[in-house]
């Protein structure tokens, strides 16, 4: 499973391993063939090593009682990096990591299931990143990343789009959905467009003004 | 583990099993034995029916291609309610039909997990009922509800306390708490409370003013 270390171009994503479910061995196979880099986060690696996964960088506060030691040479070369703050998740020591070294895009995996504190956070902390960093979060059943201020895409007929705004997200148009939105706003806890769904072959469009706005494609 | 049949209290929250990741089998047996009522979304009944429980409702848009029929007869009496309404969720439809019956609270399992649009759609969407109906939702790792204006607590000492605001909450004043809060902000994607801790055995007060804060009690 250490075949990403083939490919070491700092354009493709990197690879973050968080501290929740598991995904498949599948979908982590197919998303580590292509990372540059792969970033586990904190006492996950206790995991990930168990897989035979060779790990480039592990980020955490610690603060479990776990020894990181063993891994320098376990897993050597590695770069163990220790950020106490208390005021970011892992998750978010992470991107900023990223971001420091100028890497444009990454993948996250293991972030969702579990703790439900971990999983909202997780995911709603993607959005505030919108800029700097292209991050899109895999599970077994979603896809998930912030949709840019004007977005495009082809889907096939009947494809399930979920439109999940952070908060209150205003003036949304959409096209080729079967329930379409025209300047129309969503309020997470009020009304989201979850389980919207493509109405046939073909682009997507869905442009907003204001606020973060999720999608997420996911099935059963 | 038809037991909720001996207890038949409308004081008693109803239980609502949902169409996520179903929960252990502990926790499940725990919320059954005192919940008068069980109420099941759309096509989870057919993974219910499995566990052998007694259905006491069925509510969806059943428009995944399942026979609702067949419930009819095998769980005997049981009321099947039918609403197309596209506008809300299978879950919304559970809780307006509770509050329609007068019954004041609802414990909540299979809400989370799998698919990320409905888990994140279904703990946000607790909220708008906090005036209406009592909602706790459980799973494995976490125990969720919506604080009133004026919370107050027995916690142990060290207990994970994570305060998620849906949007933005104000006004924020805690004791008792690792991280204290006074007179602050959070706000979802930005600023969460999440992973705070309880200082000491005692009282956890918890108040603010404008927004919805959610309680998430996690543990790994």
């Amino acid at each position: 499973m250490s075949s990403h270390h083939i490919v070491r171009d700092d354009q493709e994503p990197a690879l973050i391993i968080a501290n929740g479910a598991a995904c498949s061995v599948e979908l982590m196979g197919q998303l580590l063939e292509w990372s540059p880099l792969v970033v586990v986060l904190d006492s996950a690696i206790e995991r990930v090593v168990e897989l035979g996964i060779k790990v480039d960088v592990l980020i955490g506060d610690f603060d479990r009682d776990f020894n990181v030691d063993i891994y320098r040479e376990k897993q050597y070369p590695i770069d163990i990096i220790h950020i106490a703050d208390q005021n970011s998740t892992d998750l978010e020591k992470a991107f900023n990591y990223l971001i420091d070294r100028g890497i444009p895009a990454a993948n996250v995996i293991w972030a969702t299931g579990k703790r439900a504190d971990h999983t909202i956070t997780n995911i709603t902390n993607i959005a505030k990143y919108r800029e700097k960093l292209k991050v899109t979060i895999y599970d077994d059943y979603s896809r998930i990343y912030t949709l840019p201020f004007e977005f495009k895409k082809w889907y096939e007929k009947d494809t399930i789009i979920s439109l999940i705004p952070i908060g209150e997200v205003t003036d949304i148009t959409t096209t080729n959905l079967l329930y379409p939105l025209t300047n129309e706003s969503l309020i997470l806890g009020e009304r989201t467009g979850s389980s919207n769904s493509v109405l046939q072959d073909g682009l997507v469009t869905i442009s907003y003004k204001q606020g973060y706005l999720l999608m997420m494609e996911c099935h059963d």
